[in-house]
């Protein structure tokens, strides 16, 4: 009998905790989970050089190799191993390695964007929002860029105004509307948590 | 051992869809689950004519005889059988007649207020709020009033902005905060019930 895989979407705006939840499920199944992160799918830019590839907008659809992110999906969905991008963020730009995913029952797909693209969307079985205002995602994200990657307050701002807040209201925000489930408070949620894994621990035990 | 006792929480705004979803959970677990509703314990109003009783705010948390659901509450957890109220809306009345709720495993709490008194909320194990856009609702709530109970368009749409409306921006809306995972499309969510469901499951399971 073919393995059935079951897809879950995690989306979610920047600093919303997406990514801890993430973690937390896949923690407490440990080798029966694999995480697809969109963000490995941003587009090779070798044509520009680095100055302009630092001005792309990495919070629009576009910035995304979607398609072959679509294509890998439906090679885990057939129990494939995948070749999975590696995106180096200090020169813009992906690099020549990849990192190899093996295909398992349940794969976590995590991304800002990743109900802003219908067709992702229409390939998950189980679609979560984590959603978490505004201020608390704006603090997060300063605390992550300025404390954990050294960036000045200021392009950390700066970014923020330009590209992460307004493709969030055009981008983000009305892609909740195609979620199935909606939860407060990320990655500190011991409900939600205990719920997404009941549901998961019922689909293992069926197979 | 003494039974273990889950309290799960469905509120949201009126016409949301929670009566529907607490109904399919319900349907699915057939007599595990009993349905305690926040409604049944509106106050009794012996004390007022009628025609002052209809000019109760059923929509503000004082409508409700709260201390009396909190003890219903507690007998419940000590898995003791309980006589809820009956109201009367023809007559705005408690009437003489009860209800008696035996005790099970898992007792849904509805109601538009439940996380709006903090005790309510402090004893539910899990809080689910179901969101359905205010155009929805109120669609709703005209087809519920006008088609099923033969009121008219203009008295529906008059206690809509008296006191269905502000209530709800006030008590309604901010409770959502409490919530532990945000149901949309309430009652036509197959994902979020399986989910539900699986979560009831595991824990009928551990009895």
């Amino acid at each position: 009998m073919k393995q059935q895989v079951m897809l879950i979407g995690i989306a979610g705006g920047s600093g919303s905790g997406k990514t801890t939840l993430a973690k937390r499920i896949a923690e407490t199944f440990g080798d029966s989970v694999a995480i697809l992160n969109h963000d490995s799918y941003y587009r090779a830019q070798d044509d520009l050089p680095v100055e302009e590839r630092a001005k792309t907008n990495y919070d629009h659809p576009d910035a995304f190799e979607t398609e072959l992110m679509l294509e890998h999906l439906k090679k885990l969905k057939e129990y494939q191993s995948i070749e999975v991008p590696v995106y180096d963020y200090k020169i813009h730009n992906r690099t020549k390695d990849t990192t190899t995913i093996h295909p398992k029952p349940v794969v976590i797909v995590e991304g800002i964007l990743i109900y802003a693209d219908k067709r992702i969307a229409d390939m998950l079985d189980i679609k979560f929002f984590v959603d978490t205002e505004p201020d608390m995602r704006l603090m997060r994200r300063i605390l992550r860029d300025v404390e954990e990657r050294g960036r000045s307050l200021e392009s950390v701002v700066n970014q923020y105004l330009a590209t992460v807040k307004p493709m969030h209201d055009a981008f983000v925000e009305p892609s909740k509307r195609l979620a199935d489930l909606i939860v407060p408070f990320g990655g500190k949620n011991p409900a939600a948590l205990s719920l997404i894994c009941a549901r998961i621990r019922a689909e293992l035990a069926q197979r």
